[in-house]
């Protein structure tokens, strides 16, 4: 019998999961939130994964649950727990990533190097930390955060009202704060772990971020072969192992002008930083993350040119999707991996990336970031 | 809007060609034969691809209608064409891929390397063929021979009597006759050809035939650089564009004992000895045939690595599916490329195969015959 992996959620993570999928002859069945998802060719189901009865009703008879987001309820994801159901990652390490404030108190306790921050319920509590941090900090909801949204970088308390008004709330029950580190460059560190306790990593990359999302990964990190990597690989090993995370962790860092490797965000989860693998490493993020909710042994994560360059492709003011552009772009870079997410261009939206693989890092780069501006059109 | 492709046929290939549409945004729909297809999670339909109505109604809101094999009958493809649909490769182009004397006249008329051969209608015509090449001759119906079936190796014309008793019929209007060439190994060239003319080509590679089977594929062929690389792709291109290929087309060939390379067998569609490109090609022949039945510019068919090895996964005596192996399979053989096409097991029967890439071909070959084997219990 086929082994059956249950997906919540139909975004690109769950539709990047089908090939490896066919590939390896697992059955994928996806939870997805509306008619024509991303994952919509694997989508056994649409319904609202917050209803216990409609994600215990999914997971009947399959091998087990995974996750194209973090939004699961804890709620819900212990009935699962509760009914029997194998459900990686667990709700437990769950739980610190889907709370700011859990996961840096999490990270501080393991002793693992973090910015500076603080817990801040009240615009006072901010002023303090203001003061001691040079008048201008980042500020952070604790839930429901992503590509930006949830973040602000301010130098007084009233700029964040909105969000202290909304405490507690569905953005969580406090704020959290921490200082403006000055690094030099943002890293990403990707592991997978098996429930059994293997763990496997891939190359530390650099993420190029533009308004707040990540817009290009260079995989390999230039330069960081040594020192930077091993920090990183250790850096997310721990965390792996000490939250208990099964499948993919991504840990996005950054490297500061003082030389340090400090934690930025955690995602449980494939993750942008990650999409290069499937091009760039023998064993891709997605394929692995299958791999390891299953418990099955790890796959080889070489690669086989010296860099791979993913560029993301957003939704842009102009109308078309990336399907009206695809002869143009085929005919000018034959080299290029394209990933059409199928969906709709909504501005600013990630609809696809384009990853280009080679041994000039120069020249990978420029393919690469030729086929997405041609996307953007 | 997505473009579409509607594929008959839920074989294996079928299958295979899920994972890059996917990738570039395309919607993939198949017409099976039964429930339960190897390419079932594309499978739209289940229905009969000799009725003309069932693939009418198929074909509707397609971009274009492509195959998984050869079988479909000309009448059904001809109505496809009168009403309106793109069909790639077109009727014309198949029906020489679907007769074997059709082929070998069609190549020879076109002063192409082949074999001695001659069509056989009745036994006499047989004698006079053994008698004019030492005693000892390959026969093989003109229709419905795959995989060894429909070849015999003969010494008179008594061991085909069968065939001939069956004529004019579901095999073919007269046999196939043909010199027993000596041959120092089987060889097959890849090439992708569009609509509009343009065509690609991949590296020549050798095939390792078990009883009449592909057991493996070593890509490229080695010691083929030059001479016999530029014959192969020349013999490739040159069919290509003399009958009109759109898609896919892979030519299989003899290199001679004499250093000759002639042509043994034509696909116009993805084969078996190209499935090492899904992993060791820049664009697979699955994301090629896509590109070229769509009418798309072609991708780059360059390698990551110097070697590329394919191995069959057979169906065995013992019970069990590759799923039941896979947790050993992936611990011995982390870097081995895993495909399962999620078909029963029968005795013979291609099931799977692995493939794995890397600079060292003692190395590469090692590894992946031992996942193969694995697999094979």
């Amino acid at each position: 019998m086929a082994l059956t992996v249950g997906v919540i959620g139909g975004g690109q993570l769950a539709r990047m999961m089908v090939p490896p999928a066919v590939g390896l002859g697992l059955e994928i069945r996806v939870l997805a939130e509306t008619e024509g998802s991303s994952a919509r060719l694997a989508a056994t189901e649409v319904g609202d994964y917050h209803d216990a009865e409609t994600v215990l009703a999914f997971a009947r008879d399959v091998d087990v649950v995974t996750f194209d987001h973090e939004h699961v309820p804890q709620g819900v994801l212990r009935a699962l727990v509760e009914a029997g159901v194998s459900v990686h990652p667990a709700p437990e390490a769950l739980f610190v990533a889907q709370d700011k404030l859990v996961m840096r108190e999490r990270l501080s306790a393991l002793g693992l190097p973090v910015p500076d921050w603080a817990r801040i319920e009240t615009p006072s509590d901010l002023d303090v930390f203001l003061a001691e941090h040079g008048g201008r900090v980042v500020v952070k909801t604790a839930r429901g955060g992503y590509d930006g949204h949830g973040v602000r970088v301010v130098t007084s308390s009233s700029e964040v009202d909105d969000w202290f008004a909304a405490l507690p709330g569905p953005t969580g029950d406090a704020l959290l704060a921490e200082e403006l580190v000055e690094f030099r460059r943002e890293l990403a560190q990707s592991v997978a772990r098996r429930p059994s306790g293997e763990i496997v990593a891939w190359p530390v990359v650099e993420s190029i971020q533009r308004d707040g999302v990540c817009a290009e990964v260079i995989a390999p990190a230039p330069g960081s072969a040594g020192r930077i990597a091993d920090m990183a690989e250790a850096i997310a090993r721990t965390v792996a192992e000490e939250l208990g995370v099964t499948g993919v962790l991504a840990v996005e860092l950054f490297e500061t002008t003082d030389d340090r490797v400090l934690i930025n965000e955690l995602a449980m989860r494939p993750h942008n930083t990650g999409h290069w693998s499937i091009d760039g490493s023998t064993t891709s993020q997605f394929e692995q993350h299958l791999r390891a909710v299953l418990d099955l042994p790890l796959g080889d994560t070489g690669t086989h040119d010296a860099w791979s360059v993913m560029v993301n492709v957003l939704g842009g003011p102009a109308t078309g999707t990336m399907a009206d552009r695809l002869p143009a772009v085929m005919a000018d870079q034959p080299g290029a991996k394209i990933h059409d997410y199928g969906k709709d261009p909504r501005p600013g939206r990630k609809v696809g990336h384009v990853t280009v693989t080679g041994d000039d890092l120069d020249d990978v780069v420029f393919q690469a970031r030729a086929a997405a501006e041609f996307f953007a059109g």
